[in-house]
């Protein structure tokens, strides 16, 4: 593989897969989403097209003129920007709404993912190029979870899983055996924020993807951002589902959560 | 049946029970909770006993000195309550807590239940003196759901009835058949508010209950104050389980949603 497209929404995940694909030697053209993608990208990769929301057409362009044939779809796209007038959907675009047959994320990535496949872009795994990224059981922070935390992790478990398979969201967060937060399109750190509240310190953050979740593109994320929602609520165990989870930032991370004693903890 | 316990929470629901048995001959008396109960539940009574959320031992004197052997339980009690650091919990209620499994509301609400039942107290359905409060199937108000608003509510009911089976909440908000919120312990309200934020106008709220819900707690109630939460947020639709939901002052409620051209739904 010498050249490889980048669809890219917010935070520094594309940033990442940007730079870990360049140190192989690939080539990397940025698709880059004015709402949404950090300016940093710019910088990180060897061509961008920068896009509004709207303009599918404009991304059609530059991925056929730059004879771009697998492409990885990295960093979250706000959903509620369907709902906001500011964003004027192409003709393509407006089609690929139409054609859906609801409005949830994924859903409207798999059809992201085929309109892509029939101008002739695969998409691969996001996580391609990041494989050391991804969380592996066990702490991964100095702060192990007690035994209470792993009650609660246990409790969570099969209660995440079926509202991720719902397709609601990827988020609980719980205390003492009780749920306190479900995510849904707020994002995970509102969801936190809404749990803790609640619990006073101490809530316990439960992310899993769901059994079906498609890893070319949503997978579960975390990113330093959420450790310092974190500190601000003073919540203090996170727990993520191993194999499936990408973290950004790692070092960054990590060492911003042995700071606060939080503990981040593969499931 | 001459008289009977009521065990009363929050909002209305519970002197509206009270108002109904009497109208029946049923004299009541009431154990009310100071963290909870509405002030005017006392005039609508035969006798009150006022108690903070950790007394359950000066409840279990007073319906033992009244000789009750039935009761009704109506309204709610803010699980929240149980991180809270002014509640002291008794020695009944700290042993009750302690042997629960989890602190899901259902959980506690059961454990009370037969807890009561352990002292000779017998709970019965809440909505019993309430049945013509009870939602039926089809339109309460003058406006009927749209073509769009009816596909979302068929999109919801799985989901909402899964969300209540896992024993999560009952409430969801969609639009455009995405799921924008999910309640938790944080309540109807605060959920309708925060789908409507993202949706901008007209939010689908579905409220659900699990299917093996016991009717003796917790019956999914909507009140006036909901149709206002809708108002402010500008949300146009709200879907009921018919025969499975009350309604708390169904003409004023009624009344307020046809003022703002709100459709409420028996489905």
């Amino acid at each position: 593989m010498d050249k490889i497209g980048l669809i890219a929404g917010s935070s520094r995940f594309p940033i990442n897969v940007a730079i870990a694909a360049r140190k192989r030697g690939v080539s990397v053209y940025a698709v880059a989403l004015k709402e949404e993608t950090h300016p940093e990208l710019e910088a990180a990769v060897d061509k961008i097209c920068w896009i509004s929301i709207g303009e599918l057409g404009k991304a059609v362009d530059f991925l056929k003129e730059n004879h771009i044939k697998r492409a990885v779809m990295a960093g979250k796209v706000r959903l509620s920007h369907i709902y906001s007038k500011s964003v004027k959907p192409d003709g393509y675009l407006k089609n690929l709404l139409t054609k859906a047959v609801d409005k949830r994320g994924d859903t409207l990535l798999m059809a992201v993912a085929n309109f892509l496949d029939k101008i002739g872009v695969r998409l691969l795994d996001c996580a391609l190029f990041l494989k050391d990224d991804i969380v592996k059981k066990g702490a991964l922070t100095k702060i192990r979870p007690t035994k209470e935390q792993l009650a609660d992790i246990e409790f969570a478990k099969p209660i995440v899983k079926a509202v991720a398979q719902l397709r609601i969201g990827q988020t609980i967060v719980v205390k003492d055996k009780a749920v306190l937060a479900v995510e849904a399109m707020e994002g995970t750190d509102e969801a936190i924020r809404r749990g803790s509240c609640i619990a006073g310190e101490g809530a316990v953050i439960v992310k899993m993807s769901s059994p079906k979740h498609d890893m070319r593109f949503d997978i579960p994320l975390i990113g330093p951002s959420t450790i310092k929602t974190m500190i601000q609520v003073n919540a203090k165990t996170l727990a993520l589902e191993a194999g499936r989870t990408l973290l950004i930032d790692k070092e960054e991370l990590i060492k911003l959560a042995d700071a606060a004693d939080i503990c981040v903890v593969g499931i």
